[in-house]
């Protein structure tokens, strides 16, 4: 019997994870929709075959969900999780678990407290057939202990909406995820220099930033971000370790030769990179949640996101080295990560 | 309701797409199973919850089998293949559809009489993501019309029992499918060149071939095939166009800097270089045979590889250049190239 | 004291060697210089600080030249070749030696009743760092005995004074010296397929060509002749051995992202392809023939080149393998490649 | 006439540099050599043709010297210079100008009296093929104007009397000349971090250290300094611009596939990376110096590369964000840059 669904928010990404239940993943379907707009909750429903609700926690509360999906926005997805975890259903939560820390360390005492995982992080960078490959090269030894780690975050453009923090809270949060992950440590502190910025972003916006993390063991990382880079949606990473360097490689695509350039196409949008991934982390998550629990990006995942994230917006208004304000770790979640 | 799918031929391809049928597709299950081992069908079948049967004719003619899965071994493939389209059941047939030119006739002839696309042949290279944006590079125009076509087809090894014509038959039978598909030409002619044979196969064995094919617009094609080359499973292809060139690209993977080289990891293993497109092959299948139909390589596609593989075989024989001895198209099957 | 050099022949070619001579390399002036047309002798002259002269009978002979180089027009080359051994001086003589094989055997004779090596053959991409690096890998058995070689010679576009045969005599003659250099065996025979032409030549042009060779040893060699590939001047050579494969790599260009794409230039121009080859080959000359004798590429290689050439441009006129037409190489040249 | 060059000191770089002097580079010739081992100037003296001398005021002052070669101990380059400008000859001096900045502002002060250039400092890479057409792409603008660049500079291991320090003063002194140029700005602070030292280095030495510059125009550099990278000699550097991204190639060697990887050989050796830039560096010495004045990077680049070095040494000690204090530049400099 296939996994049912309640999905909380029916936005873009949500209407992306409803088509993935429906039509890529094996094992599960939509029953219930919500969102603040009740019109856009009724479409998504019926395209689903799904009934729309007034509100997440009935879609929670209904006893045919079996497990939910929180893809409402970001200050309100504590809540959901929250109401989830009451339910002991499975949710999964697109980032961030929680804006604020406080929110995330209640969601931590929750799933605790009920003794079994419950959450799943959108973190999908773990699921990118590319960093799988190069955290099985670094976890092999190939290239030595990691001692630094250069990063780069480019996006095409970003709407006026967007403003100076989110390029941590928003955008390096995949890094930050994924960084910790690659590393198997935690990142203890940051700090943001800012370049001269690019003439092509709305004046409000500092574009590029160039963040720097000190991980638990030592490791130093430099994050670029760039939002309005123009050319494509580029994510890089090489990690330097004691005997060697590995780098993160660029998607498949033929090469050409034409007029006096051999030209590779670069992706220029964020769901042909990581379409993929997006489509095994939410397959991983029906086969978890099938059976009853979560795998993958776990609440403390999303906590230290978010923690970090909260240093990383102080380190952008300050200029200072910010370190990360941080409980320790549960022994709940030892190992927890995938 | 999801296609229920009778399999006949439980070896290991047949193995690899059950598991694809129960666990990747959506909307698929095996009911029936049949192999000439009646001990390796009923372990197939008790893994996917199915029945074990007989014969294919069985297979195909129990009422709930929707569509039929044709894996057996190569000479039988025609038998099951005309049953099907007798019962006016959706198949999917490994490659070849039929070892012989006249079978595959006979085929087309039922197919035809039919009236609808029944056939779908297990050419799974045009699934491939690497191939498809090479043949939208090359459809675009992006090099101009295509003048020459540069191929290389090499496994790590191959074991006793393969033969010097299988190197057409088994092997190069997929460039030929491919290329049809990319320049959407028929092949006109053939010539096999012998290079000096490596010592590190089979002495029975001519290895490496050098395959030269024409096609009817005057595309002249080399192929290297070879199937002892040590160091992994590599597929190439580049297509020389008037006003520029493109290459298939490999896949993506970390590069690592280390004792004074930068490697890339090569394919060693074909399921690894082109698991996703079988994957894509079946879920095609299943939507297609859902509707009662079938798509991509068609039986003429089928016929086609056969005419051009016996042609090629002669080559390697005589050491002539070999034409094509192929039928006109039926209009039938006008465009139903994918 | 420098090399004093009596050049004959001051166009394109002659110039860019006068000038090679008298600012790049070491240990060598340019004294004489003749040219069939007697202004543009001068200039030269004039330009290098040399004397003009009426003939090239006249440079060889003057006492002050110590040696000779021949750039003019290729049927002229056989008889100041001849000259300059027979005056016992060194002599570098731009490709082809001698335009009939028959004139490449008297320079063969007269050589070696000479001695000693005094002819040099301008076939600079023996001297191209590209090429040298991939036969040192070859030689040292990295990929194991050569079976097949994959080569392609492209160029941007031809004038109209170029013709079919020239594909063979003016340009794949340089393929198929720094092949037999390469493998270290002659070539036995030749085919030319003809694909469908590119709309993008003259008329009277066959354009691309596929030269198929044979060498002694059993290896396989295509060469793509395309010469009005529009896009570059593209160098290409693939090496396939018994254990691996190896490439000769492109010029090392700034990769640059915009747009949506990864560029990388594409050389256009043979002298900016092979311009340090050029260097390093006149250097090589210089010095051997200030020691009174001569390196590189041989008379011997010379001939080879000739007899491969006539071979091939049958090959193209008949559409048959034709065999390569050659005499046993003598003792003296054993061993002669550089 | 050739420009008759005196040297002063013998050792490994002092070697190299009179071989191209007397075997590479066209117009010079070695005919003083001294160094503090008399017996080591005594050698390369006879090697060179040249007449040894028991002290560098010796070599200056010899009236059949035309120019000066400094090659001795970096803390004895100043006292050179000095009085090689002082008697008006050119003069070459290996990196770096001077060990402290003083130092540099006397031979910026009597080479502006002097009236003309005298000085060319021994910055290499200005003449790399690879980063001249780097900085030409930049120069054109297609990337847009720059804002970030990530730059690396990795050697396999350094011997025991490498210091912490020396990662700046020796090694990324090259980094710190070649970002000015490519740029065109000057570097107004610096800020090392360091991250987990690697267990492959002698206990005394932080390495790697991260470097972070920012220029007079905003610009953000990191500079990741490896000395002990163990796999090669390896030299990054990508240019971020407001609307692409270029980075320097790697040297371009061939591509082998064997056992289940592509490899490309990095190179290991300085001498292999940059050995065509000091044979063009050398040549643009000699053509200069025999004009009587010289080119490339001038003392002011010399002095600006040690202020750069104080700086940065003091960020290292501090863990702070220091200013590099540099006078303005004088208008004799302005345009300076080769």
């Amino acid at each position: 019997m296939p996994l049912r669904v309640g999905v909380i928010g029916a936005g873009m990404i949500g209407q992306e994870h409803t088509r993935r239940l429906t039509t890529v993943v094996i094992g599960a379907e939509v029953v219930a929709v919500t969102d603040l707009a009740a019109d856009r909750a009724g479409l998504l429903a019926a395209e689903a075959g799904a009934r729309p609700h007034a509100s997440g926690a009935e879609v929670v509360a209904r006893p045919d969900v079996d497990a939910v999906l929180v893809t409402s926005w970001g200050p309100t997805h504590a809540e959901y999780v929250l109401a989830a975890v009451a339910a002991g259903k499975p949710v999964f939560c697109e980032k961030p678990l929680a804006t604020d820390a406080a929110d995330c360390l209640r969601i931590l005492q929750a799933e605790t407290a009920h003794g079994r995982r419950l959450v799943q992080v959108g973190f999908m960078r773990r699921y990118d057939d590319a960093y799988r490959r190069l955290k099985r090269l670094v976890d092999a030894g190939d290239i030595g202990a990691p001692l630094i780690v250069h990063c780069a975050h480019r996006n095409p453009t970003v709407p006026v909406s967007y403003t100076s923090e989110m390029a941590m809270l928003d955008t390096a949060i995949h890094e930050v995820d994924v960084l910790r992950w690659l590393l198997d440590e935690e990142i203890v502190s940051a700090q943001v220099l800012t370049p001269r910025p690019t003439r092509r972003r709305f004046d409000h916006l500092q574009d590029p930033q160039l963040m720097l993390f000190e991980t638990s063991g030592g490791v130093r990382v430099d994050v670029e971000v760039f939002v309005n880079c123009q050319y494509g949606y580029d994510i890089r990473c090489e990690v330097v370790g004691e005997t060697g360097v590995a780098r993160l490689p660029d998607p498949a695509r033929p090469a050409v030769r034409q007029d006096g350039r051999e030209g590779v196409a670069v992706v220029t949008d964020w769901r042909e990179r990581f379409g993929d991934a997006f489509d095994a982390e939410i397959q991983a998550w029906v086969d978890a949640a099938s059976a009853g629990t979560a795998t993958g990006p776990s609440a403390w995942d999303g906590y230290a996101a978010t923690a970090v994230g909260d240093a990383t917006v102080e380190a952008l208004k300050t200029g200072e080295t910010v370190p990360v304000d941080m409980e320790p770790r549960p022994s709940f979640y030892s190992g927890a990560q995938q």
